[in-house]
């Protein structure tokens, strides 16, 4: 009887400007049995944006029936907008033993706890200092000063979660952070209750019956 | 405020001859902030032991007062022996930061975790198979067939135990099982509740307090 092993569900969050997106990249890149969880949103695409592929981007009656028939694992709505994650990807990589990538804040985080139980493992992301952090955030040109202002007040409002993570990791090196993450999963990946088939691999060793 | 970190309680258990001795050796070589608990023992030195290196000698009196003195983080019987944790260099080392490598059966793991709580981060190691496990404890020629079949039904009674550990390794390649060992000491590092002085830090990160 051979071991195999359930996916995880591996939540980074982090305040705008921490880095977690290029971890996340990276994390990716390195990792061929991680996939991300692509998120429905309706907030409007971006210039480079590809749908299905960053976000599905779907109107807000949409938003509403895939909210209404249980589609969801779990949504939230940020400046305006909302954002959700569907479940049926999700629940199918698990099943796979397929581990899942999810870039989802601390509203997100906290509904998904309560669906994902032992699949979850989450990692909450600090940035090193209050002025890099705003150093980062100012370095975004594309954003005016009001969306700087507005993304500051939210990236304080997203730090005081950092309690409900189970690891933290302070960025002052995205390929230390990467690494940490890495080990985060391979660690995470051990864990007894995500091996199947564990009891009868011991049986046949405890009786002989084991090759 | 520098975030500082809460040393760990590595606890290692597995079936003798399912590699766990080599796997601790370069452990300990590979980390330079993990240090051995060395344990007391009333069973005879043999060849090639050093005291107070590999266990620290006494005999059953003196086992007995550490026990009564509350000296010993956990003990128990074994083959006839007693084998016991001194808790002072344990508890010293913790605080300085430095992990701590337990080389422990189930009853001392069973022990331990009582008094150990959030520092307990325990791993059981499984051999590949039966057949490579017979295998094992043959190789040493030392032993009587007797001490072998005796060895055994040990190998099998501990095995019984692996549902009380958080992590589970299956040692079909002494590298691959030493580098999951330290990918569970990287991400055990990380988790939240080890990190001392966070709560401080992210308060500067909030109010604009910290650099």
């Amino acid at each position: 009887m051979a071991i195999t092993r359930r996916g995880l569900m591996l939540v980074l969050s982090s305040p705008s400007g921490a880095g977690k997106s290029t971890i996340s990249r990276r994390l990716l890149e390195a990792e061929p049995n991680l996939v991300m969880s692509v998120s429905a949103t309706t907030r409007p695409r971006r210039p480079g944006e590809v749908d299905g592929r960053d976000y599905y981007f779907v109107d807000p009656t949409e938003f509403n029936l895939m909210v209404n028939r249980g589609e969801l694992l779990e949504h939230a709505k940020v400046f305006g907008n909302y954002y959700g994650t569907p479940r049926l990807p999700v629940e199918e990589a698990l099943r796979a033993g397929r581990d899942v990538l999810f870039d989802i804040d601390w509203q997100g985080t906290q509904q998904i706890e309560g669906v994902a139980g032992q699949d979850l493992v989450s990692v909450f992301i600090l940035p090193p200092s209050t002025r890099e952090l705003e150093r980062r955030l100012r370095a975004r040109a594309q954003d005016s000063d009001e969306v700087v202002a507005t993304r500051m007040a939210k990236a304080a409002d997203e730090i005081s979660h950092y309690p409900e993570y189970q690891y933290i990791i302070l960025n002052d090196d995205l390929d230390h952070s990467t690494i940490a993450v890495r080990a985060i999963l391979a660690a995470e990946r051990l864990r007894r209750e995500r091996l199947v088939g564990l009891t009868d691999f011991v049986k046949g060793l405890r009786d002989g019956s084991g090759d």
